[in-house]
């Protein structure tokens, strides 16, 4: 599947329950910022050990994939809204990062 | 191009770098919240119409590309690290979401 | 009542339930964020109008009362564990930002 | 000093450059985000030990107080906006908390 048809998707979603009204960016960016915190309720007390091994537990793991695909999903709705290609903008911006952090000659 | 194929093309730029001691599921929770927070600051002080038209700047656009692939970026190799299949969580949680939130029989 | 005096009660209540083992300043700079995220959902899509009333709705303001507090407490903790006077910190901030943003001569 | 002085000295700080026009409780909550993401990325990659020894550093100490102060700013800033008086919502907050998490017996 692509994003373009997640986006779809979900554009679909919205429209059936007349909820574009409240999809403005700034309404999404906010939401996008209490869905991570939701993710980062999760994570705030474990040790980096318990972090690496949050899905061996059933109900966390459960809780991780409710909420990575609420991030995901204001996320790619955010991108739709603002008509903005998630995936060319990732590509530029690696490539941009490629430039800012060189790998080390004795790692190529 | 899936979001697999984004993920490998990210894990091998980390590898390069030596990056994967960094990179805990809590650590990159954290990262996604800077990016998130970024992404905000380019929102906070505007209205919802100059939000709408946020894309019409060009310096503004550019930001906002950078700081989504951003998110993006940090979004994708969580799930990569957790191992977790965003499609699926997203389209699982989409069908939770409908079960929550019934279209109303007028709109169907 | 001072800052420094709701610290120690704040200290007193952690010590008493043995939680300073998981206070460190990472993990309650995460608390902060999942605190915000709470305050953000309140307010993700009201109006400007609607954020500018919502302490007219009384069950949104203890809603807002409750966050709000939250947020000024994972605040004084953490500035109580890295021994940073917070008051201190503000005002030698302003002072920056006083340098940062001059007042504009007609507005003197 | 009092919380409620240092509102004042922000509400006068605003004033003076007509900012109250961009402060909005929406605003501001947003405001709130972006410096939390900026306290954050001082934290993102450390380990909980580095975490714990960060004000050892002289420059990570400057913009771990910068931040906070940051926070603090925009937290008292809300509050003022929203007449809620930050002290009392703590000690009630504490209050709620305490019948939440009880101490155990043998800790009393």
């Amino acid at each position: 599947m692509t994003i373009a048809s997640l986006q779809l998707q979900y554009r679909q979603f919205v429209a059936e329950r007349d909820w574009e009204q409240f999809h403005s960016p700034k309404n999404l960016v906010m939401a996008l910022t209490g869905e991570v915190g939701e993710l980062t309720e999760i994570f705030q007390w474990l040790t980096q050990e318990e972090s690496a091994a949050v899905m061996a537990d059933e109900g966390r793991a459960t809780a991780v994939r409710d909420e990575l695909a609420d991030v995901f999903a204001y996320l790619i709705r955010l991108a739709d809204v603002l008509d903005v290609d998630l995936e060319r903008a990732f590509t530029e911006k690696m490539t941009k990062n490629a430039r800012k952090y060189p790998v080390k000659p004795d790692r190529v």
